[in-house]
């Protein structure tokens, strides 16, 4: 394993451009993006730190054993030692300090108290903005993620039967997922029968299928390699009631027209339009709750949302959901989801899996 | 649902006494602490603000449907929403506040920019003291927990067989805490084999039993109500090593001693180095690479290591882990784990299994 010497060069102009010299990374994802390596800290510090000129260091508690890249150096530390000690010693106090938009509290209060930087600024933008242009190597891998996702969808929808529950089928998924070579779920997978679908975050419960009712899934898996997939369908058991028929074809036609829209210079707002639009033209605006999407990668959500708050337009290589949904309180929920990449004049559909409607009793 | 006025009361207290007058609780598990509702934000916003003198705040995204607590204002946003300024509008200007210790940068750092506060302070340990102590009703649910685990291990180490990999034993242990009522685990379970247990943090893969090997788990379950019970036993497969056979005795001679520690007014420090000092005796100080243990409630891990570096004594009410290791890079590896609930003039063992060394091929 090795500093990936591009990717950081990439990163440290991005955060020059804003006057950020010296870059703390802490992202577990950000930093595998960058070294090749990483590990799950828990509540202990793990950190890359990029500066202007130098030499990155990552810091790594003992306890975790890490192979240590080349192209860095490497600063192990236990846990009775103290953090912001060794993170000030490796800081240059008269330099704006950028820091990763999920640094605790309780690593970056320390450092500002200890005046460790005379200020400290979101920096993680630049390692964000460089992972969201995937190059070819990963759009191969988000490919293959998203083909799995398609392959195991089909087999996930043969696990619906009279009486299961949400919960029964939702633990079968990942040994389904294993056999077609993920490593693990890239999320906590939704299965939500008739009015569970109603809420976007449902949890997988005892509820027991009965005719009429909707079958969400809302899955993704994550390969070897770190890359992730996420794709919603909605089906049928029994004969749906006109209204989740009705609310059906407008989240199929809003999904394919924000996928239509896909294109460089399209705005992230324009893609949200896309589909908001119609389902608001519908009726349904007001039950359509969340954002269009968001980008997918090594993380199953990254920045950049797909909504009418994003008004920068999209870039060739970016990958993304496109998720449009009607939730109907008590009742009954649609959502169709894919995932996107942009090319240069248009996108490509990640996921193959029909959107036509279907019932699972036939 | 309603706020917990008494708990509220407390924390409010413990932050005055250091100058915090306004406190911003994110963690989750605090918030369902507080109040008795809670959600997983991912990475949306998800607050409950605590002043001297007014109501307390909660702030939700509206894709969470949660029930409103009794007690506290409700302010609910959408994605679009500038979640910056709505704190802002919430936040005395004149007042250090106080936040969490997991608050990430992406809030806390524009929070800053906007001037919200004159100052910015950790406080969440306002919060982590209240749930350090836990109640009557805790104390039981924790007893409730560690029971589930301890029946739980007795049945998990009856899966181990020949020629069974970790991970197929690893995947079998989430069923059976659900039948003994546990609704999760309460982190990802290690099952170690043989040298992979001299990794403390192994993920258990598909490595397989092989005669001689040790055989260690470390798991725990999480009740309905939260709490979570945390737990390790390393048994033998086949005639085991004579240096896994004695730093297993060296192990559970000083974990026995650190228990045998636990008083009122005994220090962290002192009880990790009950256990400590045992295993540097031995002549093995330099392969026990953590801490001794953790306190434990609603999270699986709490803040107050039981380490060398925490010199404050413990108080009647607390729960923590014992749990020495030895750990042979390449060899073998030995943890064992207890948690231990403070009394007046002593400790409670949560666990019952034995410490005796088992073989489970016999």
């Amino acid at each position: 394993m090795a500093l990936n010497t591009e990717r950081a060069t990439r990163v440290m102009a991005a955060a020059a451009e804003r006057g950020i010299a010296q870059l703390l990374v802490t992202d577990p994802l950000s930093i595998y993006y960058l070294t090749g390596v990483t590990t799950e800290p828990g509540e202990r510090f793990f950190g890359l730190l990029l500066a202007q000129g130098a030499e990155p260091v990552l810091f790594v508690n003992e306890l975790f054993p890490l192979e240590h890249p080349a192209g860095c150096s490497f600063v192990s530390f236990k846990d009775t030692d103290d953090v912001t000690e060794l993170l000030a010693a490796h800081l240059d106090p008269e330099q704006v300090l950028g820091v990763d938009k999920d640094m605790p509290a309780r690593f970056l209060v320390p450092l500002m108290e200890a005046g460790a930087a005379p200020a400290v600024e979101l920096g993680s933008f630049a390692v964000d903005g460089a992972r969201a242009i995937k190059d070819a190597d990963e759009q191969e891998l988000m490919r293959r993620a998203s083909a799995i996702n398609d392959a195991c969808m089909e087999e996930f929808s043969a696990l619906v039967h009279e009486g299961v529950t949400e919960r029964q089928v939702a633990d079968q998924l990942l040994a389904i997922y294993r056999a077609h070579g993920a490593v693990d779920h890239s999320f906590a997978p939704i299965v939500s029968f008739g009015a569970n679908a109603a809420n976007p975050h449902h949890e997988p419960d005892d509820t027991v299928l009965k005719s009429g009712d909707v079958v969400l899934f809302d899955v993704g898996c994550r390969l070897p390699e770190g890359y992730c997939s996420d794709m919603t369908r909605t089906f049928f058991w029994g004969e749906p009631s006109a209204e989740s028929a009705r609310i059906y074809d407008i989240v199929r036609a809003a999904n394919e027209a924000a996928e239509a829209s896909v294109r460089p210079g399209a705005r992230f707002c324009d893609i949200d339009a896309a589909a908001r639009d119609l389902i608001a033209e519908a009726g349904y605006g007001a039950y359509f709750t969340h954002r269009l999407g968001h980008q997918i990668g090594l993380g199953e959500h990254e920045p950049g949302d797909v909504s009418s708050a994003h008004d920068e337009p999209v870039q060739p290589g970016m990958v993304f959901s496109i998720e449009p949904g009607i939730y109907l309180p008590g009742n009954t929920g649609v959502r169709i989801e894919d995932l996107v990449l942009v090319t240069e004049d248009g996108c490509e559909v990640l996921n193959r899996f029909s959107h036509e409607p279907r019932r699972l009793d036939q």
